[in-house]
């Protein structure tokens, strides 16, 4: 896969699943990873309260060439949803070609075509015995398909930020993202969400 | 002191410091904290890139009665300076009935008097032989000087998020934090910045 730099004047990413997944930290490490490029300015949200929409949680990094003006996201090019729940709460976030990444573990019902669906919760049992570092898997896999940020950058934020410790299970766990998705055809997905026009 | 519960509009808050402070950690655990009590509407923020003035890291939280429209912080009701780079940069951000806590290990030019100043990077050292854990110092400190959180809930926010085997040294850093900010008279304080009509 591969990995030019991308030039945006804004990009908008949203993590989400439920509490104890680890969202939040996974979203912070994308952003400082981001950020330590010094490429673009990044902003990294959480909302709390009336704005959760039915028990999913989420953590949103609007990266932009500039000051990030307005924090919130608009629309999304990127949303991660490692819970049916949270799938179902943002999916019309996103952009007509924006892309969906989900834990197919958890994920049964998916919306539509537009995907990138690997069973993150299973990979995670399968590199490290528990399901606790499938954000790890699922932010390699994010940082695989996303020309925003290098893996390099992603790994040295990962390490810097994970308990001490814990830096083999979720280098593992981060790697078998990263492989994982590097085994998928961007090219073959559909061009839009709606659109069916896929090259395979 | 007493805890009455406060009612506001919004509150904002901002914590300060340099990069491997752990100031993010101890944001995100005071906005889940004050989230958990289901009162106020909660919204997180880093940002980072050409925002950061000086060096100076910082995460922000704007609390509030209904949902944050606006995330950013307008002006501070109350600032943590976790050392000297980032005292000077946001002390101008601060409401004039803002407070200012800061590491009196770490800053030693105070620029305002209606400020709190403790030296958690001591105290840390003291409870737990390393400064490590002077941001949950700190956050023992804020939540016993301001009454938008209960100390009950941010202790349960604080073992929520740290990581597993670091529960005691971060439990004793934060009760010696609220042990050290109790003994502060916080009416002996000018009532707003640029007065000196303290009531000792």
């Amino acid at each position: 896969m591969s990995k030019k730099p991308m030039e945006v004047d804004r990009y908008e990413i949203r993590f989400s699943g439920s509490g104890g997944q680890g969202i939040v930290t996974a979203a912070i490490i994308l952003a400082e990873a981001i950020a330590s490029e010094g490429k673009y300015a990044v902003c990294q949200t959480q909302n709390y309260g009336p704005e959760a929409r039915g028990g999913a949680s989420k953590a949103d990094i609007v990266v932009s060439q500039d000051v990030v003006d307005y924090p919130k996201p608009i629309k999304l090019d990127l949303l991660l949803a490692m819970n049916q729940a949270s799938c179902d709460a943002y999916v019309c976030d996103l952009k007509p070609r924006g892309l969906l990444i989900v834990d197919a573990t958890l994920v049964s019902q998916i919306p539509i075509q537009r995907v990138i669906a690997l069973p993150f919760s299973q990979i995670a049992r399968d590199v490290s015995g528990k399901d606790l570092a499938a954000n790890m898997v699922a932010l390699g896999a994010v940082g695989c398909v996303t020309d925003i940020v290098s893996l390099e950058s992603l790994e040295k934020a990962l390490l810097a930020r994970i308990p001490t410790g814990t830096e083999e299970m979720n280098e593992k766990a981060f790697s078998a993202g990263v492989e994982a998705a590097g085994k998928i055809d961007l090219r073959a997905l559909p061009a839009a969400i709606g659109e069916d026009d896929d090259e395979v």
